[in-house]
């Protein structure tokens, strides 16, 4: 068990396979900073608990700062065989301090630097998604304002139902993702970064923690994480509800996602044609010389499943564990990661995408003409006349279908046709009813 | 087409056995009271925009008061013909006043009232959720008092870990069921309960609603429920987003409720042994008279597939579906009320069940005794000596093995076998350490 | 404990709340049939094993004949005060025979009772399933007869690409539903009914039962299912299985439903337009009078959440239950009785409903004058020509952008302008290759 | 678009971000292999039909052996910057031969290829988990005879239950695994690879295919796999129903693995002990040196959530798709290999690790002695004396709480005690009946 964390118990080797199994570098390098960072507070810990001289704690806290910098430089490389990231982390201290960087794992638990890790990585991640979503609720606002003065259609049903501004239509995916913003940003002020739970009876470090946890943040700038000493151990290293609540904010609005695809990859068919895609976002066929296909918005809309799948991976491995750690709860990394990395790189690429998507003002044009499209609007008018709503809505929904039999338009019926629906019904009101820009007027 | 709210558009007949698999009423009854709120505002709006008169106003408000009446005292019930809830407020409106009720529905859409309701419905049922998380959160509350002198062991991988406080182990069930509970109020906070969307455009009654809002909140003390005139109305229209995250909130409740049980469960077998069931929630066996099952706790984990599939029900429904309203999201309603009532009935009964289950303070007292729970206090010890923990760790490592093979215990060991592995590893030093208080007096 | 199975061990009151949560008598009323062929059989095997006579046996099994006849006739009714079904049938043979009935419960366990009731239950649904679905391939068929004159545009990422045959479009759903027999098929070939695997060891009437299986299935002439004493009782106890590879089966089966309905959704919208759904299996709206949607598609689409639902939720019930028998799984029977539900109904609505849809031959024939459908073929020609595939493909590619943004049709470039392309390329050339019937020939 | 297998029809550049998303060549080069088997299949379409000459044929099929080779021996590696697998080959093929590898792809559809690929990935490696499954069954089967006469402990609901043979026990898993062979076998039955889909409408090279494939397949010996000439295009290249059932195999096999592995991490505690886990196969504690943990099996349980998850992502992103292919589709490969990979080395694993596995006779041999596991074979004696099976049933009930609140064993009740709850409840007939090999001898 040489290189191991735990060995002094064991006698016999580690079977290659399950080694090989076990082993999490090759995710949780992810958490490298984060894991650094519950170094450098421990060993100010230890400082304070006079377990580590202050000639080494210097030793240490530069060989963490070196191996940060390599981080942040994006230099950073793990060991292959290194069984996870907090080994890998302590094997680096080692080769650059030697024997003394043993003294980095006095009294700590990696129960309580995974919760750490992932919780900080959980908030800073959080925060940048914040921030694309409010870049991406820009992009929507500003075609609102682009296209303030046009129309569209709205559907119901994926049939025509009634007309509305374009801003009302854009405006709609604008507030579902400021939505998912709101519903992130509650998560983010309920959750704080937690040391101090060891394996899972706490620690006696407790007092020095807390001061390490002052001199840490203040000298790093880092006011804006809450951190502080758990006062529930065995809560602390139970406890993943945090990323699956992150998991579940994500797959709302992965689905959101969804949808916003699918109705740009219906709208912009040959056969709806509201909308033209931007080409650098599309892909052609490899047989068919012709096709444009809306590649980026069917990966996006596929993704979804990838993004469920992994809430549910979750939900699943957290089903029925007694308390408190078990080995199990080291696969929320994975689901965490990909769902995190995949809405990330979508949003950002659709606030590209979005920017880019032209407008074909001459179809929605053309459908404005669709007499259906007012049909609600001559219900209405029916009932301020003083008819009954029931009543109305029978008389139009007749005159629909009579058009619709004789293969003519609404507008083109006489005086004379008109009133044997009803007398109120004629030319001149229709004229004025059947105008998009009174339309909306009339919901101001 | 008789009796729909929709006739006049068609000519033939509804196919019998699609319109019995399109109708909701079978379920969406239970948002019969929510269906009349809607409608007395409604009808307070038309009243306001003088499409009622005011003699009107009252004669559809007294049938609506009735119908309500029989709802809160028990009595309503709904005709099984009827396709939804709406409907069969409408028919039965119509049963007491006749043609006049024709006119409750002026000017409304299903589309407004389904998403009224639900939001409202949602509000209620997270308002009591929260009381009961309350409940039960005291009674954990209450147990850690009770047994405040009591110690416990704590496990990791389903393996005896470390010694802590019985109240320290309550205590983590009480956080996780607090935890639930901020975050459903967290959601409680962000939620509006929107009306006059219409099917999707909105409403010509705008004024109108918000003056009849005012009325009926003040009339009816409902200040505490937020009503707001929709401000987007496609976006409410599409938007079952709250319905998803009740069901996620419900859903990471529903796992902790699993790992309650599972512990529950282990600790209460005749194996283990710490704890004794309340024989009330127990059932027995049909063919083997001595058994004594803990039921309760087995049906609770089990519904958290059940808990756990609404979810993912709702969330694939709603994947993909083009903008606004669409019929699949009809199928909100079963996963919603599903979660809703297994998750209470659960808690209240788990409540019951917490109050009454024993501890059994021998079994405890025995497990005490077991060595190696102290091995981390010994390392921990060796290290305020000044050795360093890696080599601290490997010398207890040792002992726990040279015990288990010789099936001795370390409190067994003499001043001379303790020497071999470290000088400092006394019968003194070790009387002192391994007992539980001063164990758990370190952490302090 | 008064009238429950298992009562003698228990001293208290069982807690009324516990009780009404535990019951499963509101759902598992369904398995009636079965638990009374389970019955049927235990009594024939406790007359062979001389525990009970002749006359008790006949008193018992004639009991169980009314029994099944108010089943089979649609008049059985259970008690909603039962524990569940196996308690209920007790109770009523109670009811008939007196104090006679304590015997029908001799030496057997509800263990086995629920499995062999599940088991049973699931063959007669498959047996089900296989005939409706054959039936709805049948109509996919017909139509393929009907329409095999017509062609059809074939869409890739929802943009088309070639034309086929409209027999190879329909064809394609009745591979899909036929995939799903083969699929229901096999599953059916497996699985084999169980009896007497007590509550978890078996029993001691293993010879009675073999010659009670002989005697109940002539008589009954149920050779066509297989009944065996089981082998493993603690694996029949356990398993759970074919109810799980069910509910797979049915979310396949689900999801080529809902993609059959994206398609018609998609092609009977106005935009698209390929096919005329019939107005039995739509509705309207409640306040705009001009709809006509697609409710029975939408609806049916919408149900793949409740059926992948229902699979997770039994998976996840399943997920880490010790050997054997566990009281979670009691909560196998509402999602295979709602998955089994659902989509039988969509099967027979759907087999009616595309019976019934019109295709709309004047927009296909208005599609299969877009240029761009030809265009692999425009390039298959000239790879015949002995171009290299890269080229041609690039040539063709060019042309249908500089016809783009010409806005001209490919039909009208004239010689002059073709062969700056390709000299290949002639307007007799594409006159030729520019024609359905040509296209599919090739491909023969 | 240089370089992309689709450019033509393009003016502008591809976004680089989207680029990046949308590339599958970091998982989809584990296709490698297959992709050359299409290829070579391919080119000899190509020379039969004409398109190719013997000389060209023999230099692409030399180039493509070479790659094979590659992949065979490990020492292929794939260019990141490569859209997928198949652009990557076609790449290094025109490395190899210069411009005549553009012929490659003449007349052929990536759609083609990665349906190829995938049905001949998921035969190779439904045929692996065949032979492992054998395997691990073959180990259970040496257990159950090693330890054909040892007795053991069936639980039920966690408690224990009735005495079994420990043969009984193991056969339990034996026959899951078992069942999950042949599950696997019955869709390796129904699976074929077809060849020549085009990108949805099938290819005027049928015939040419037809010979290619009997010559492709003679030469390499691969008459196990059935291939064939698509006769369904458009299916084909929708299909993923294959993928999703191999999944889901491997779910139900998942849910078993993690009830093994939940039965052993009960059974291997301090506190049941019947089996004693190999060390390698276990870990320690970085904090605690006591620790032996049961690392292995909690993370094949843990795996549970991302095998089911990745069942429920491709169902997800298949759900509601039009016809035919839709980008989308591209996300089924990672969910695939995922759990491929995951679930072939845990089975691979747990195989080793059943092997050595201790069984604890003596903790065994003192659960035999507990007086409630005979309870239901004295009800038995009781029912072949000519008790009504209820009243017996509560008789040993009684006695069963009556030792319970005396705390003594039923086995040092006097016959005058005894006789107080029946008559032929002597010590001669207990000592008779509470013996193990008595009890499983009764079932024979």
């Amino acid at each position: 068990m040489e290189g191991k964390l735990w060995g002094g118990r064991f006698k016999g080797k580690i079977d290659k396979n399950f080694e090989r199994f076990s082993t999490s570098i090759r995710y949780d390098y992810k958490l490298a900073k984060f894991d650094i960072y519950h170094s450098m507070i421990h060993i100010l810990a230890l400082k304070e608990a006079n377990i580590l001289t202050s000639d080494e704690y210097e030793r240490l806290n530069q060989a963490l700062e070196n191996i940060l910098k390599d981080v942040e430089e994006g230099s950073f490389s793990y060991d292959h065989s290194s069984e996870d990231i907090h080994t890998d982390i302590q094997n680096k201290v080692n080769n650059i301090v030697g024997n003394l960087g043993d003294k980095l794992h006095t009294l700590r638990s990696r129960n309580d630097q995974v919760s750490f890790d992932e919780k900080w990585y959980c908030i800073e991640e959080i925060d940048q998604f914040i921030d694309i979503l409010k870049d991406l609720v820009n992009v929507f606002k500003g075609l609102c304002r682009k296209f303030k003065r046009e129309f569209f259609i709205a559907y119901t049903h994926t049939r025509r139902a009634q007309i509305i501004t374009f801003k009302d239509y854009m405006d709609t995916f604008s507030r579902m993702f400021n939505s998912d913003k709101e519903r992130l940003s509650s998560l983010r002020r309920r959750e704080k970064v937690y040391i101090g739970s060891g394996a899972v009876a706490g620690t006696v470090l407790k007092d020095a923690y807390k001061k390490a946890i002052k001199i840490f943040t203040n000298k790093r700038g880092f006011n804006f994480i809450p951190i502080e000493v758990s006062s529930s151990p065995p809560f602390n290293v139970s406890n993943r509800d945090f990323i699956i609540e992150f998991l579940s904010c994500l797959a709302i609005l992965q689905m959101h996602l969804s949808r916003l695809c699918e109705d740009l990859i219906l709208y912009s068919t040959q056969e709806f044609n509201y909308f033209i895609l931007p080409e650098e976002f599309c892909t052609g066929s490899s047989l068919m010389p012709h096709k444009k296909n809306p590649d980026f918005l069917e990966l996006v809309r596929g993704y979804t499943g990838i993004v469920y799948g992994n809430l549910f991976s979750l939900l699943t491995t957290m089903k029925g564990l007694t308390l408190t750690y078990n080995r199990d709860m080291q696969l929320d990394k994975e689901p965490l990661f990909s769902s995190v990395e995949i809405v990330k790189e979508e949003l950002k690429i659709m606030t590209e995408f979005i920017k880019r998507i032209e407008l074909n003002k001459n179809t929605v044009e053309e459908a404005l003409k669709d007499d259906s499209l007012y049909a609600t609007e001559l219900v209405q008018f029916l009932v301020f006349q003083g008819l009954a709503f029931k009543e109305a809505h029978k008389i139009i929904g007749k005159i629909v279908r009579y058009c619709e039999e004789k293969r003519v338009s609404l507008r083109d019926l006489s005086d004379e046709e008109l009133k044997k629906f009803h007398v109120y019904l004629t030319v001149a009101n229709l004229k004025k009813i059947m105008n998009p820009r009174y339309v909306v007027s009339l919901r101001k």
